[in-house]
């Protein structure tokens, strides 16, 4: 079993925030972080999947197609995009890191399993100080 | 001469638009940076002072004050804040990197000055990809 | 179970001796880290967390609680500090990157505990070539 | 149990190629990888072994002794040479980052545990957008 | 006058030899990157343009029309390609980073005009220890 | 003329501190950084010199040379050491950043001068937030 990582990148907007809270209950809780008008981030995204080499190819799963799911199913709806307000997988939910990250993950699982590979963790960098991980458990 | 460099970070919202082209225009010239719903970055700032060493103390400024004057007249502007729409030296401008290093500029000179030194540089790195320096001139 | 990392980081002088050995063992065995003058580093610590979602919030844990915790047991201990002389929990201890590890863990495991969440690992990058990760256990 | 990693680089050229597959289905399978005229990379190798700490020292492992290994067994083989052509425990294999990793592996494991320590994982990073871990089964 | 960087990367391999002079000189001026079997390395480009703004556009230049030329005159004739082989502006030169460096400059530099800008640094990062920069003369 | 440079690092134990100022005044002026029992850090630098390219070798200077030089007058001095105690061009100077650097340009001048290239800049980075760069004038 060996694991394999892609680096993916994306520009978004987001604010953190419950419609069911008052502006001030959001501040308080979610600080900056709450501010209306939004704020943004470059956030670096890293697909882990796992499996066996496959003795002819050398490789475990061509990157070329997971590349092609992490730009179809993740990138291309999140980079120079709203996340509060334009991702499909994201309505509803708080535009936290950590739900971020998990929806990711729900993005890309069937898709990766697919292509003959197992999807291991996504890790989502916000800040060069913080970044989250899910293992699908 | 010595020339002495403090890095800064905010994470901040914008988009790349002028109010007098059409969405198809603005669209066409930008791109995906002008997503009328906002993207957003982690931008690095490296702010570069020259001066002489003042023998008494090894410093050619006090980093302390040089950051008190950069957190006052920038960063408390544009953490986690909307350029476009909250800025004050950013209202009626294009918020593109170029513009928003040239401006920052303008904030620092001349209170730099009054600390006693010289603003050499302003740096604004926007991504791992693509940065913009202003040296006044 | 999602997984969160923050960094943080310190900076302080230390040097790896044993007391009782002569000072041409340490030197032996430690190298250059055993000069007696002290030596130092620009340390980054990742502390990692562990939890479940909490679906008000979008949450595992507010990092400013975590921040905070990590700020006073940790950074303000060891920042600007001589481990081997002022650490109060690395005291009688050798100033190993593995032992600082294992010490800032237990440093931290009941706070995060009290605050909802699991300590997951503490990691400890010395320099650019060297890491330790403790997992409790 | 604590985790110490070491941090190596070695710079190399290298093709992917199944010499027993025509030029057009290298190409068309491996793409750019496959160009008979090499490519090559700085690579980044991380070991991390595992063990407890020994009370009289704070090591787990001497680093200079896992350096040490390392360098004979990894780097002086690797850096400045063609992973196809001059590399002993790469000869007939296919030069992936997967199989690359899973050979350092084999070259480490045993030279490790006669240290007194156990490899715990081998990681390889190609570029900045991947890389491979091994775990050792 | 601002400048703008743009920075773009390509995996290539090479060695540095002299055709007139003997294996055992080259060995000896050159060092381990004389290797006759080719090494390589993981290339980092920074392109530094200057100009004023546009009023207009709030852009010196279109990054996508640099990025362009610095694909078609640079990337793609580098990228997983070997150096001293197959480049065609490197052919019967040296291929150390400075020549490198000195060429892509001349690839770029009337196309850079022909945009409307003008070409300021060529920097090129062979290894994270040492690169090179040109500014024209 | 090309610019070339070369990073080295080095891990220093140092305090900021003007011997005939009140402790209390040190703390005030220097604040933590002047802790009486030191603090350290990894020191990064950078060493740009500037030449023409030779054409026989393609290079503009033999980096084996230059390496030599900052090692044995800069890095050997500083690395592992106590910069104000241990550290001859140091001796009864203010160890901030900018005399450091400013002292370790007198240490190579003259050196890379009868290596036949010309020192352009030492850089000489404390941490990720701050540098300096003295350019001899």
């Amino acid at each position: 079993m060996l694991y394999i990582t892609r680096r993916e990148r994306f520009s978004s907007a987001h604010k953190l925030e419950r419609n069911d809270w008052s502006p001030e209950k959001n501040r308080e809780f979610f600080g900056a972080c709450s501010n209306p008008n939004w704020h943004g981030h470059n956030y670096e995204l890293f697909v882990t999947i796992k499996g066996g080499i496959d003795p002819e190819t050398g490789f475990v799963l061509n990157l070329k197609g997971l590349s092609k799911i992490v730009k179809a199913k993740v990138i291309d709806k999140l980079d120079h995009k709203n996340i509060n307000l334009e991702v499909d997988f994201m309505h509803g939910k708080i535009a936290s890191t950590e739900v971020l990250a998990f929806e990711i993950w729900h993005q890309l699982v069937a898709e990766v399993k697919a292509e003959g590979a197992l999807l291991h963790c996504v890790k989502l960098v916000e800040t060069e100080n913080n970044y989250v991980e899910y293992f699908g458990a």
